[in-house]
């Protein structure tokens, strides 16, 4: 496996980082994750405008214009053959001293590399359990960044509960998945928690907004209580690895008979056109 | 300089991490930073005991008797021949394929290294300077954790603003400062905030409040409001660096005549002493 460390791209065995990598010592840094159709990035621009803001809103300034980046990541897709799976890619503030505070010369140093593909498919036709945990994080959820602790404390609990996500409760309202955004139908209409600071406002999640606006299917971007979450008539989440991806049982309460249900569905393949469009779309212009 | 990476002490330029160490991607680990007066670690059992903690309570186990660890950073200590400045350990989950989910098999992974010197003298005689921010952290500040991107840049906005601290408010209350703990001094009573998650227990904390037990000292362990530090006789904060530090300027307002007050010079005087004892009886056992 080939990696992109910076300018160059190296074996997999050779990319370490040093110790006084400011990523490593404070979580300094942003992330992006890729999903790859068939050799081809999906939304990848929006990916790294994400990436871009998520930076700038931390202080990281990055010289390089977004095209460039997206260039050097094609050219490591090609170096690694990739068809289908991810592409993982951060950026942290730079290597120095320790100390909190920062000089706003360093140079921010970019890692990426292919993620193996690992298929959904089963688990979007079956719909996956989640439960719900306490949403204990910052309050710039809205940054795409390397503090991810909680996060991962809570997608353990869900793993080792059998489940496959937690669901966020901050002060009674459903906020987003540990690393996904949740998504209610109730009597037909769609609800989501509005992009503010209190989630990441997923690629994914955008996209099938996109689509319900083309569609005038109608949603509401608003908070909901975890009571309307429990007494939704369909759940399901929204991530890069994941899609459209039914919740058919949340903590011991099932929806919709256990099955995803028809407007789950329905989105599940609005999204999968979108993505066949948009990966064609880009072959036959590439 | 000399780094023990693992159970290896090895050259500056050779420490180099993978880049799938959770602590690069996740801020997946925990920390200490340890002073070292005259070659002696201050505190280090408690430190150590506090590592352990924070581990234990991200799920991290460590195989490892702390007394063996403790033993390991005595030797470089002495490898460096390190006389003042400080101690720096970290401890990530371990190198795994990234999900955020993690197997309990993994190796953990111990960076440890010297920290120079940087002398406070200067600024505990004349006082520093702190401004004040939102606490926007996650809500288990209890733990020592990597996740401290918050921090850093609540930091870097007081270093812009030329002060040393930024003094977090969280609901009103003040809690902690971005590296530190911050107490009030009002009619000759200590205050500081009360040991829960919503700050982290600093050792200087602990152990200027076991000088002020040993003296019959008054003090209240409470939640106290911006207002009230605003309004206080007296400020200052401990961390392991900078010890007892008074702050003479919060934002626009001066205290005690922008001169350390009487009281915080009590206790600075009490904790160096307890610092010499501390460190001599050491020596003297050693």
């Amino acid at each position: 496996m080939k990696v992109l460390v910076n300018d160059e791209i190296i074996e997999r065995n050779e990319a370490k980082v040093d110790i006084e990598d400011r990523g490593y010592q404070f979580g300094d840094g942003v992330y992006e994750v890729v999903n790859i159709y068939e050799g081809i990035p999906f939304t990848l621009n929006e990916h790294i405008a994400r990436l871009y803001r998520s930076a700038s809103e931390i202080g990281i300034k990055l010289s390089e214009q977004p095209a460039q980046l997206c260039n050097r990541l094609l050219e490591l897709i090609k170096c690694n053959n990739m068809t289908n799976g991810g592409l993982y890619l951060q950026i942290s503030r730079g290597v120095t001293n320790r100390t909190h505070q920062y000089e706003q010369t360093l140079t921010p140093q970019l890692v990426a590399y292919p993620l193996p593909y690992k298929s959904v498919q089963d688990a979007q036709a079956k719909g996956v359990e989640a439960i719900t945990a306490e949403d204990m994080r910052w309050l710039r959820c809205d940054i795409k960044s390397l503090n991810l602790l909680y996060n991962i404390l809570v997608k353990q609990k869900a793993s080792e509960a059998g489940a496959f996500e937690s669901i966020l409760i901050r002060d009674g309202i459903v906020t987003e998945g540990s690393s996904s955004n949740i998504f209610i139908v109730k009597e037909g209409v769609l609800k989501t928690h509005p992009a503010n600071n209190l989630i990441l406002n997923g690629i994914t999640r955008t996209k099938l907004l996109e689509i319900m606006d083309v569609n005038s299917w109608e949603y509401k971007l608003e908070p909901f209580q975890k009571e309307e979450l429990m007494e939704a008539d369909e759940v399901f989440l929204t991530s890069t690895t994941s899609e459209v991806m039914p919740i058919i049982k949340i903590d011991s309460v099932t929806f919709s008979g256990a099955q995803p249900g028809p407007f789950t569905r329905k989105f599940q393949t609005a999204f999968s056109e979108a993505v066949k469009a948009e990966t064609k779309t880009t072959t036959e212009k590439a």
